[in-house]
């Protein structure tokens, strides 16, 4: 009967959600629809300042146009939290070729790894072992790899429906695969695009060396997923074909870096924190427009939809731009040090890095208490189609503010086409949807609005039928 | 307390699906997106066929190839429908300009709308009225009119998160513009195109003159969205500037085409037809892989995934590639008369017509008790995101099959990019992803094998709980 009760408890519930509710929302969404900022400022980050790679140029420009943007929107404060971030450049352009025979050479698209070391000035070339994934490389023996460039091709697993489960089944492979490879005695590595798609784009993404000393680091790369069928099948003709490749990136010092932070100051409980982010910096190969620009501008968006809509909240709401969530987490692990030192208790965070398609819904971390609040609200969420709500990783910037009793969100994209861009020279403008972005940023500021409304200490479910 | 023994019913009836329901959904969904076909044949019949209007070469190549490929799957028959269609030809590309002052013009991008007559032979040049829908035409006299081109220029409502209901809510400007602006004395017409976007692609579609006497048509043409925006801002600057168009299309005599049908003969109830089935014709602009290239492969797709993953249909299915959807609707009507001619049931038809996005469920044009039967299958779906189930519209091609007691089903996918594509040279195989197509072939497969098992006549959901 337990089970009856709950559900006659989402039916009272919902009941008593009074119908502002569902007119605010309707007022949210067709306001972001209508007259929304969020498309126009991504325009502007990715066709006029373009990639964002921590520690470059156009991450700064980054930092000053959101902070100027911001600060237009006529937020209570509007601040930038230095940060130092790794710097890391690509340098010339990479180049590789499989030779079959001395002379003979088809070239292919790679793309050093974020973090990678170059290759020595000649380039590299060498013999190439095949190996499908991390787990397979356990099959190998010093003496089959020494000397070798491993070829890491496991492809991403299509029949997963989440494509970010498929991600997370083989991106081994790109974080550690190096290092993996480098103790077997390998002399580079070429590890498959993290891709869904058969195509001639090269995906980037961050490595690690781990505790592998300097002189003892090999370079790695990304090879795209067409070649990297092709490379397989020729590999399966003639084991003795080599691979040459050469690339010229370097880690450079640590420089100084900024998290952007807006702020509306709540009426009520100024000392309860919600925060909505995303992150400034991107890959340097596209112009990072789904990865993160969409989720830069839709937290942007939603303290503009808030003040636009003329809701006046109650508890403090931040949008927090993160410096440096590809390649060090450094902005987020400085933003929630200083909330940290500071005692800044942050009750609810919403992070938005998870491309700029179409929105489903959020993954929830959280208590059941809490989950079952956000439940109650699902009906609110039907007429704009949002109808993921499930417990879940909530995001990267903004899981080192995890506590007891706080609320941490993803927002969760239509995700089938995201690594078609992931990391690529394919993450630019024109892949994202004006009414999709829109959409999202809409999506995060009714349930931004619903948190703020009725706080994150709601009286538990069974409780409320004796009222 | 009806409400809570309706879902203590749901409850029970899913607790009963037999598990082997899951694992051949699974199956399903698996097989597409592994070991798919059908974003192979939609390559084919885009980039190797592409547009394929009713009468034109394109479209019986279409016929020929489609006949073909179902063949291969080895179905029990596949055959072809005979149908006369109507031929309208588009003849020499269109061109059109708005002139300032005699001399000094600018050129704006148009389209013929289907159906639409010729201007004479050297262009129409005359004054403009802007107009803001069929509404705000009611408001115009025949004096303001006369001799003029009216410019229908009431954009689609972006607040509409069903973007079909966006384009229902001012369709008719395309539709009947011509006609009703004629009566008027108007000498042409020229539509803002249907998308939700800003662009420089003018988006064709049909149009009708009605009883309109042929000496008193006017031609009528789409243009794309930007230009529409810069015509209006022009026209607000000076009411004097004039547009002159030129376009040569042509309606000639009908002409012997096909529908395209194959079957999976059912081994128990050979007798009860289930009909999957999209338009094999499309516009001229682009090459159809949305509107309706998609809903073509799904179709076959079914079918040969029923093939493949050993599913043997109690109930006859068919996939039907409908010829003349978009002017003239002769392949669907045909169908019907034919079915109703030799007295075959169609229990179930199920439509994809509205793009080869991310599926997000049906809508189900059905009794209570069917749609109840449906909402029992929901849980089945929810691993695979589809979570959209409602009363509503099927689809055109099928709606002719419509008696007391069947159902029939559109598939609904996400729609926020369909209009961007819809009618235009932007409808075309690039803009389709792979995955997405390929889960609305699953998803659909899905549910015509629910309805093969367990049929159309579901016990009614009251009786169940006396089991």
């Amino acid at each position: 009967m337990k089970k009856f009760l709950i559900i006659l408890n989402l039916f009272f519930t919902f009941s008593v959600l009074s119908q502002s509710d569902a007119d605010i929302l309707k007022k949210v969404y067709d306001a972001s629809l209508s007259n929304g900022k969020s498309y126009e400022w991504l325009d502007y980050l990715s066709n006029q300042i373009g990639g964002r790679l921590s520690g470059s140029l156009n991450a700064e420009l980054a930092v000053e146009y959101t902070k100027d943007e911001l600060e237009q929107i006529g937020l209570d404060k509007v601040w930038l939290q230095p940060v130092m971030v790794p710097k890391w450049v690509r340098g010339a352009p990479e180049f590789a070729f499989i030779e079959t025979k001395p002379g003979s050479t088809t070239p292919i698209n790679i793309c050093a790894l974020g973090g990678s070391v170059a290759t020595p000035y000649g380039g590299l070339k060498a013999n190439v072992v095949e190996v499908n994934g991390m787990e397979d490389l356990k099959n190998f023996t010093k003496e089959q790899i020494e000397g070798k460039i491993v070829f890491l091709n496991r492809p991403m697993n299509p029949t997963f429906i989440h494509t970010f489960e498929a991600y997370g089944d083989c991106g081994k492979q790109r974080y550690n695969g190096a290092y993996e490879a480098a103790k077997l005695g390998a002399s580079g590595v070429l590890v498959r695009s993290l891709s869904l798609r058969l195509d001639d784009y090269p995906h980037t993404g961050a490595m690690s060396y781990s505790d592998l000393p300097v002189d003892k680091r090999i370079p790695a790369a990304a090879i795209s997923t067409n070649h990297a069928e092709l490379l397989s099948s020729m590999l399966k003709l003639d084991k003795n074909i080599k691979v040459y490749f050469k690339q010229s990136c370097k880690q450079l010092k640590d420089v100084q870096s900024y998290n952007v932070v807006g702020e509306i100051t709540g009426s009520e409980f100024p000392n309860e924190y919600m925060l909505v982010g995303g992150h400034l910096d991107s890959w340097d190969l596209g112009d990072g427009s789904h990865d993160d620009g969409a989720g830069v501008v839709q937290s942007m968006e939603v303290l503009r939809l808030l003040k636009e809509t003329g809701i006046k909240p109650k508890r403090t709401k931040r949008a927090v731009l993160f410096m440096n969530e590809e390649n060090g987490l450094r902005g987020g692990n400085k933003y929630a040090a200083e909330a940290n030192r500071k005692g800044e208790n942050h009750v609810m965070a919403l992070e938005s890095d998870a491309g700029g398609f179409t929105p489903r819904g959020f993954s929830f971390d959280c208590s059941d208490t809490n989950f079952n609040q956000v439940l109650n609200w699902k009906p609110l969420f039907k007429p704009y189609l949002i109808h993921y709500f499930e417990k879940g990783f909530s995001g990267p910037d903004i899981r080192s503010l995890k506590s007891d009793s706080n609320v941490l969100i993803g927002l969760r994209p239509d995700s089938q086409r995201y690594f078609d861009h992931h990391h690529a020279a394919t993450d630019t403008f024109d892949a994202v949807n004006k009414r999709e972005l829109e959409l999202g940023a809409a999506t995060m500021t009714a349930l931004v609005y619903l948190f703020d409304k009725y706080g994150t200490n709601p009286i538990p479910a069974n409780t409320q039928l004796k009222n």
